[in-house]
């Protein structure tokens, strides 16, 4: 399947922002929304993603909130498939699984509608998110997934931060790709 | 511009689930989760709105967080424009421009990035959130367009509960669709 040359990589890393010490001292913060503001920057990134998964047998796209919810929609569009949210704690109205992971300090929880992808039988699904660091998130919505009766084809991020170690603790489970390492 | 016929509207109608008594007692909840998932009626729904707005000049399509940025997300991926983001508060990383506006108990805040529109002189914006209801978030999100040298040139929203009134207030500093009404 289509990965980036290190050219486009390039391209795509000079409209992303860096802001540092956010949200606090000492972080590097990604700021996306450059990209996503930046025509030629998002239509290219629309166009690989299209192309990586255009020809992949998919039900669903499932996207996390609320960053994730973006790439996640405009790839549904792209590829005409429907649209799946994971959500913070008490946001679906209706019946839910939850997942709890931990954080830095303490723990938070994500939630997926128990008839997300409508009873169909091994729903096969393409997980997105616009960042993995340690994978608390990711590892929480693939147990989602699979409490939903989903089963991931593969877990799409557009960047990974490297030395977290998150990507190593998801490919246990699940093929993953990331657009670009920081 | 295009608007649906009746039997149209109950088509898309059909697919949003009704959930009593969600986030609270007394509340008909109107649940989009279902119409997303559901492949005819979301192709249905994007097709719509494409047409609507596919040649209209427009630079920029806003999408207020979190249900919002679904909508406006997958418009851009079919319309190929740049999307920006209005987001709660202390989620932006570089300077932003506020707006506070009150709830039913206490008040909220929404923001935008000062660059949001890239220096872009009067850049056309179309905003886009899920719902209406007495139109709170939808004025913050107008001021904070303007505040950020960008010109409204509609607000669209899939969902309005009419008995609310946030329609009529938004006319008075914009053209506003909604697809259905409740």
């Amino acid at each position: 399947m289509k990965e980036l040359t290190q050219q486009e990589q390039q391209f795509l890393q000079q409209s992303i922002r860096v802001v540092p010490n956010f949200p606090k001292e000492g972080i590097i913060f990604r700021d996306i929304t450059t990209l996503l503001n930046d025509k030629n920057a998002l239509s290219f990134l629309l166009n690989h993603l299209s192309e990586r998964y255009q020809n992949k047998e998919l039900d669903f796209i499932v996207g996390t909130e609320s960053r994730g919810f973006i790439f996640a929609a405009m790839l549904c569009a792209k590829l005409d498939l429907p649209f799946v949210p994971i959500r913070k704690p008490n946001k679906l109205p209706s019946s839910t699984f939850s997942c709890e992971y931990e954080l830095e300090y303490g723990i938070d929880k994500v939630e997926i509608h128990q008839d997300a992808f409508k009873n169909i039988l091994n729903a096969k699904i393409l997980l997105i998110d616009d960042l993995i660091a340690t994978g608390g998130t990711a590892l929480a919505s693939l147990e989602l997934i699979k409490k939903a009766g989903g089963q991931c084809i593969e877990s799409c991020f557009l960047i990974n931060l490297q030395d977290l170690g998150g990507v190593e603790k998801l490919q246990k489970h699940c093929s993953v790709y990331s657009v670009l390492n920081f």
